[in-house]
């Protein structure tokens, strides 16, 4: 089995390392592993061996690249700086040749955590991103807070261990219990609701403003509760809010 | 020592239940433990006791009340629902009088894990609305990525364990370098730069609108984003957000 790599960047350079994978000898290559700065920068491949594609792009471009190389495709998406590859937690979706999958599952797995999402090449441009939309958020929450807390004086490395253990524990409970209600379609208030949030949220609006900082992202954060509120969910839990980002027309009778 | 809790809410249910503290009695009162729904419902209080305060509100209502109670006051913010309520890992933090800390630490430290903020009475509710901002732009962010991944037929339950997994390795080790970022002020964008997020951001605005979903989230990152870059930030990380959230005049010369 003769492993190819193309692609010289951070990435691709990890990627090679970690599978033992040559960067010269296409003509004789079993398989494939691209991982380019885009997908312009794809080369012509000669016929035969399979493609694993890492490099990053959307999903029109993963679908485009399947309809070029045919059955043999099976895109990926690696979400970590080149310094995580190898490492067991971290983590890559594919998405296209299930074919292609199985016959490297071995050696993807040394690349990290693997996960099939289905046949749609599209599909893991799509995870990657939602994730990146997910590390943004969190991420654009996180500095928002270092700045509140900044102006009582309180340095980021004093709070931010007790904010990732809060995150870890606390946090993630809540996203899981959301991930239940999310796929049942129902979002019981038991605990936390959404006319509950709206006053809280105002006060960090004020807390935000008084300080002199920028409140668009706690702004959003209550104009996303008052348009689930107004269309009826003030006491159902904020998941409720995934109705609201789906465009939420008239909400359907509850069953 | 005599505990009396005041306060028939889930939380400070939970939290006299926790603290064998009596509901009656306030005259021969010790300590006063105060969980109100809001700074309103808190009663007139014989003097004498010790008073802890985990009552939500603002930083000003909790500066009010130091000045009410004067030197005998503690505020504090409880991190949770009302079930977490005395797990180790459930985040409480205080403010105020040190010595009432001190005099009711091993108390306190029944709650859950107690980290004490500084004697201003204000920083307790600073810390809770900062948590709340926290908390809330990462649920967000999980919601718009569970409708992103919604268009394609990926079920929540499918892919949270995944994220959640990253969100506790990949994304936790990307804060803990920010934290140390922004004490230092220095943004080194060394494995990502805000021109390198930026056309990463335009695919995802792409996606979402393409699929219909609302994109005030993306679009408020891809600002922020394109605020920093005018601000002459381009190489330097996303963590250099935290200056435009800060209000962003002029940069200052590096060092």
């Amino acid at each position: 089995m003769r492993t190819v790599m193309v692609g010289a960047n951070p990435r691709g350079k990890a990627i090679a390392a970690v599978l033992g994978a040559s960067e010269s000898g296409l003509q004789q290559a079993d398989l494939v592993v691209l991982c380019v700065e885009d997908y312009a920068q794809i080369p012509e491949l000669p016929p035969g061996p399979d493609v694993v594609n890492l490099t990053s792009g959307t999903s029109e471009q993963a679908v485009e690249a399947g309809i070029r190389f045919g059955a043999r495709y099976l895109d990926g998406a690696l979400m970590a700086h080149p310094e995580h590859v190898g490492r067991p937690e971290t983590v890559l979706v594919y998405s296209g040749s299930r074919e292609v999958f199985d016959r490297h599952s071995e050696l993807l797995a040394r690349l990290g955590r693997t996960t099939y999402l289905g046949p749609d090449p599209g599909t893991a441009s799509l995870y990657d991103a939602a994730m990146l939309n997910f590390a943004w958020a969190t991420l654009i929450g996180y500095l928002q807070t270092a700045t509140l807390l900044g102006t009582a004086s309180v340095r980021a490395e004093t709070f931010t261990p007790l904010l990732t253990d809060w995150l870890k524990s606390t946090v993630v409970d809540v996203i899981s219990d959301y991930a239940g209600q999310i796929d049942a379609g129902r979002y019981p208030g038991d605990e936390e609701w959404l006319e509950l949030d709206a006053p809280l949220m105002r006060h960090l609006i004020t807390a935000t403003e008084q300080r002199g900082l920028d409140s668009a992202l706690p702004r959003l954060i209550e104009s996303l509760t008052a348009r689930g509120i107004a269309a009826g969910r003030g006491a159902e839990s904020f998941a409720s809010l995934v109705e609201v980002i789906r465009g939420g027309g008239p909400r359907p009778a509850t069953t």
